[in-house]
């Protein structure tokens, strides 16, 4: 098996927050950037407004164990929303938090300053809340009390899980009450015959990784939060990762979850089925809902037997084309044990070799235009591998691949996906990052790298590259520096070109607070008016994680 | 690649039907039969109540291409349902049908006896309504605005694909005004890098995987209803069928889909992308709500690459428990490749050989407890084959199996299939039938069958087989002719052990009228409420395919 445990920065920060250091210390910030967070502090703690996602080119100093090597500064660029507090949420008064002591005990109830703070902070430390109240229900009819008690006291809540989110989803924006799953986190059972594992919602993912892998099962999701997220954020944000391909989504995963609205009532539609047509699939709309229409506290999934069978190689495409037509051929030949099909260009190579520690080119003789990761899984070694070497041979005789190389052991293979996965790493390196997570149709997908990249000329570093096999682009602009001229000449072109191909402007990380009121760019009038009547049939009070995934305009 | 032409009754009746044969001759009823029927007529045509689902044991006689011999009776039983017509909905006069005139032209507003009686019966003619209107658009505008036209009106609609459903779905109740998406026909694009499909609603499922095939690409979805069905239909009713086991859920393999609301406005939910986490993923309410909630009008769906190696095999077990452990080592040694998991008790196999022409058993020496069918599809003959060969080699040292057979050639594994496909069949020769679609965690399936056989003792004979892989087990009792006490000893039963037992009173047929007010078996009372909360918002005037799904009592 491939070694994923050196996988990408999400994985290294949040196995820090692990370790007690949840956040790299403001000290360390270079001149001018304290002053504008201490400014977000205070319009977070006393106003009724906020700019959220202002760009917050935050600075860190990560000592990290993954590279040894200390993280200098790290920057995310994206344009400022403005929000106002829903002036008809209640503010938590002292007669709340008995209430909620009275349910959980004292003791899962916090108001610890210390553990409020990682609780209001999301991991880029680009969102940052109030909230003076963070509870830890043991138990779904608890979390229905709690839910019970803040829509009739009109008190807002922020469901969190890991909080490894990348939009502002999992934090709250004012003063929302947290409400964490962590303690949630026990597997109830795992049917052997069929592979059907039910659990809590706060179980973390590696865990359950590692206890399916003990029973001789792999889960059909794993992605670089694995360390930390939880299956219950997994589930709500639909998380996407680097099984899709060969698994699909949780859609199709997940059989069944519990759920808890915003009343207390709790959803019982925890089935352990693969088929049910009883009624219409309700648990589709908690699915990628981020936590907006209720809370998931349980969840039974599919997971499929362990393959024992990896083999990865590392190819060089000297145009878009051939990576397409690679692709093709790739579904065609490799069919039932493709498990990875990623991509990046020769400018995401040139940053990974020049920033990233460790990182060794396989193929050294020239600089290629495109590379491609190929991964396959399965259950038979040799037939796999012959499998493969055909397959690549036949590609090179079509002239599909220009050159390439075949992972001989597990090192040479983790070697191969550093080059992949250290891509994000390597961008926080090289200065400020813009970061965009689209889906577009495979064939139109990197006319917007080389628009992009037209548009910018020299002053920025356009780098393509994501999961080919999904469409996936994560397209990624490198400055020296913050530069709000580069951010102008980006959104809302990024945005506006996703949509006029048909695309997503948020392939998996969800829409949250960074992108609710850019929901039309993928989504029409008709369909974001009937998400807003089943929000408010739902939540009436719209007590469920304000401000995010639709624009407020919709809901007030 | 094994010959699926021989596969069922459903596909076999559906081929009669597009042969102009729609439904079996009433005149060569038996006794009794007809006085039944034309009662039902009259409650039909004159009434405002009527029993829908009365044990109508209608007979038939069709000259079957397929098996070369006339079938002579033909039995359904299933509990009555009692529905009174809405006093709400309009009926239907000369203005109506002169505005759809107005919409369609004169030659798509159809109200030919003949043809309506087409559209008013289901194909097992246990349901049959009295729409005086048959409406067929050509495009998503005109489905528009009939809609919009039919909501202001009130005039209740029922969608229809290719009528092939077994619930009673997809016929009027009462005077509903039939909207056939067949004229919506059109493949719209095929892309050939990622295999994603997007066509017309009206598409025979057939012929979609015929396109398919000739592009080198498969459909996720195969049922025995494929020559009739549509893929409108086939979503609508989350369709499950025979490659469940290999690609999932219809809801993990359609990307998107447009939907017209009963209002009249368009859903665009068409996207083309595996991958978008922009707000609630809406088409997912659409997919197995039997067009209560909307029209599906267009279809995007992921199809994976054709394969070329087909090995079927026919073992036999001595017990449940070791068809179970199979099916546990067969996920884990064939993992990849294992397309199909099928089994059928002594029972089921008696039925067959002494009911079916043309049916053989392949391992005469003695009669078994338990068969099981294996499919293996992937992209290398020789290790496919290698795989399977060792697999069974190692199961007959586990003695899992007691003996079995592998296909050498198609003919063979056509002939295995026969076996399994054939059962239906069979039972409808045997006499009456009682037919339940159940999924029920594997490990305890077949203790219905069990309990079932020393519940009736020897007055019917009790039939289980089934989707062993995706705990799907089709429970049929045949008796020599309907008996009122014996459905008595059946229902509700057979639906009170499922729910206790956490199944699904509906795997992949859905509940239509049929089992609406069923609903409770496998959905909470709170769950329920959502539904009708939801069926209340996308249809205020409930006029979608009225008395299906939900419960009228909840819906009033």
């Amino acid at each position: 098996m491939v070694n994923r445990n050196c996988r990408a920065t999400l994985r290294l920060l949040t196995l820090i927050n692990r370790q007690g250091h949840p956040h790299p210390p403001l000290s360390s910030s270079p001149s001018g950037i304290d002053a504008c967070w201490k400014q977000l502090q205070r319009n977070n703690v006393h106003g009724e407004h906020k700019i959220v996602s202002f760009f917050s080119p935050l600075a860190s100093s990560l000592n990290t164990r993954q590279w040894g090597v200390k993280i200098q500064s790290r920057c995310y660029g994206s344009a400022s929303v403005l929000v106002q507090r829903n002036p008809k949420f209640s503010k938590l008064n002292d007669e709340d938090v008995r209430y909620f002591e009275g349910i959980l005990g004292a003791k899962n109830v916090i108001q610890d300053d210390e553990k409020l703070i990682t609780a209001n902070t999301d991991w880029m430390r680009k969102y940052k809340g109030s909230s003076k109240l963070l509870l830890q229900p043991r138990t779904t009819d608890q979390v229905s009390e709690i839910l019970k008690y803040c829509n009739f006291r009109c008190l807002a809540v922020v469901p969190q899980g890991g909080n490894t989110g990348l939009v502002g989803g999992s934090v709250p924006v004012f003063d929302e009450v947290v409400v964490s799953l962590s303690a949630m986190s026990k597997i109830i059972s795992l049917d052997k015959v069929s592979g059907i594992l039910v659990c809590e919602a706060g179980c973390i993912l590696e865990n359950i990784i590692s206890f399916l892998d003990s029973e001789g099962f792999i889960m059909p999701l794993d992605l670089g939060a694995k360390g930390s997220c939880q299956i219950g954020g997994n589930v709500s944000t639909n998380a996407g990762g680097l099984r899709l391909l060969r698994y699909g989504s949780l859609h199709g995963n997940v059989l069944g979850i519990e759920a808890v609205l915003a009343d207390g009532t709790v959803l019982d539609m925890l089935k352990t089925l693969r088929k049910d047509n009883t009624g219409y699939d309700l648990k589709h709309l908690f699915i990628g809902s981020e936590g907006s229409l209720g809370i998931v506290t349980k969840v039974s999934i599919l997971t499929p037997p362990k393959l024992s069978s990896v083999n990865v190689a590392f190819l060089a495409c000297k145009d878009y084309s051939s990576c397409q037509k690679l692709l093709q051929e790739a579904r065609r030949k490799l069919g039932e044990i493709l498990s990875a099909f990623e991509f990046l260009d020769s400018n995401a190579m040139n940053l990974v070799l020049n920033h990233l520690e460790g990182a060794r080119n396989p193929l050294p003789t020239s600089l290629h235009n495109f590379y491609v990761l190929i991964e396959t899984t399965g259950s038979d070694e040799s037939s796999d591998k012959q499998k493969l070497e055909a397959f690549l041979l036949g590609s090179m005789e079509n002239e599909l691949i220009s050159d390439g190389a075949l992972a001989q052991d597990i090192n040479q293979a983790s070697s191969f996906w550093l080059l992949r996965e250290g891509i994000p790493e390597a961008l926080m390196r090289a200065g400020a990052v813009y970061k965009y997570d689209l889906s577009i149709p495979v064939e139109k997908m990197y006319n917007l790298v080389e628009e992009m990249r037209s548009r910018l000329g020299n002053d920025a570093n356009v780098v393509g590259y994501g999961h080919l096999g999904d469409g996936n682009l994560h397209l990624n602009v490198s400055t020296p520096q913050y530069d709000d001229k580069i951010l102008s000449q980006i959104e809302p072109f990024v945005y506006e070109w996703t949509s006029k191909h048909h695309g997503s402007i948020s392939a998996e990380h969800g829409l949250g607070l960074m992108k609710a009121n850019k929901i039309f760019y993928s989504k029409s009038p008709e369909t974001v008016k009937v998400m807003t009547s089943i929000k408010k049939l739902l939540d009436p009070n719209h007590i469920l994680n304000p401000y995010k995934v639709l624009p407020c305009s919709s809901i007030s």
